[in-house]
């Protein structure tokens, strides 16, 4: 039986309900996958949205900023409800008609308001779990933070309290008679590359490409 | 002299301010560029976010959906103020030590308000640039809107009155001792792929890979 999130009646999905899902799981490995986001909130009554970088530890979505940063301090303060969203664009959808095309994705819409973490062990876990989603082995390689850049970094957790995933697979459904035009149609699928590292021109010499970034031998 | 967005209260890039860019140019660039964005949005205090594709024509941002969609009819019947984003993520800037690493980026936040487009000629303009900026050449080849598709479309247009883009470009920074670090520090280029097209396996037999799809060869 796969853990769910309860259905609320802000993360129902009412359009399409067939690619609406709801189990922990779904939305886990979406957010795991994707590297960035966007969180809205509301000031004044006006919506504003920050694109992030994010990382997930249990069922707590994690982001970090500058202590200096002003919408940092203000949802650390306001505890501003929030709503986070992350996509995973896997593919145009070409179908013979220009009507049914589509887009094969995979998005998640959460909603949460700001904790700021306080405890060191926590601290530390969630910036290393930043470095590691971005960059897989890097953490155990690069300088540990300083004191002073612990205090110049704000981490905020949000509680994945209400979530819904909504995803799209497969191929292009066309009207039955389209199916005899003489048109291609399928899929486009599209992926975020990680081409080849590019060194920095001040690395000190003699310091080779690391194993974990080396992939495209 | 580049023509440029007035710096309001909620576009001012106050954090890191020289990555701050107010000209049309480089707004429209990166909403040309992006396939997909966010729509935020207010209801009942709480902050909405809609993972959607976008087309932009002259200053004009543009969504699509179907009537029966609720967000949709929201917007349409509410004229709630929205903020909408893009980001290209362009690069992982990994840095000597934790603290400095970064990403490389081009992102835009906007805020506009919801109109209904009923001209007929701005709605088959919106949708013809919705097709060609997922997939450019596609509009020609394809059968196009029947009268009762068109009915059950809806098209929103967003003028940009309020707009700024943030932009990360270049090595990572490391404070001056770590440079002696043997730790290796550069870019790691991130690229969204266009990958081998898949024909739909109710392809009708003969209809070849159209030429504006061949780019693998």
């Amino acid at each position: 039986m796969k853990e769910k999130f309860s259905v609320t009646e802000k993360t129902e999905i009412t359009r399409l309900p067939k690619r609406g899902h709801y189990d922990k799981e779904a939305v886990y490995s979406i957010l795991d996958e994707a590297l960035f986001g966007t969180l809205a909130y509301v000031r004044e009554g006006q919506p504003f949205q920050i694109p992030t970088g994010f990382a997930r530890l249990g069922n707590k979505l994690y982001i970090h900023g500058s202590v200096g940063s002003f919408y940092m301090r203000e949802l650390r303060d306001k505890k501003h409800p929030v709503c986070i969203s992350a996509s995973l664009m896997d593919g145009l959808v070409l179908a013979r008609s220009a009507f049914h095309h589509s887009v094969n994705y995979r998005s998640v819409v959460l909603f949460s308001e700001p904790h700021l973490v306080t405890e060191e062990k926590e601290l530390y876990q969630a910036l290393e779990a930043f470095t590691e989603k971005l960059c897989p082995g890097r953490w155990a390689d690069v300088r540990k933070p300083t004191q002073n850049e612990w205090k110049e970094t704000m981490v905020l957790s949000f509680e994945i309290t209400e979530a819904s995933a909504k995803i799209r697979t497969g191929p292009p459904k066309d009207d039955e008679e389209d199916y005899e035009l003489n048109v291609w149609a399928g899929i486009l699928p599209l992926k975020i590359e990680r081409q080849t590292p590019v060194a920095d021109t001040d690395l000190k010499p003699g310091v080779a490409l690391p194993g974990y970034l080396n992939f495209h031998h």
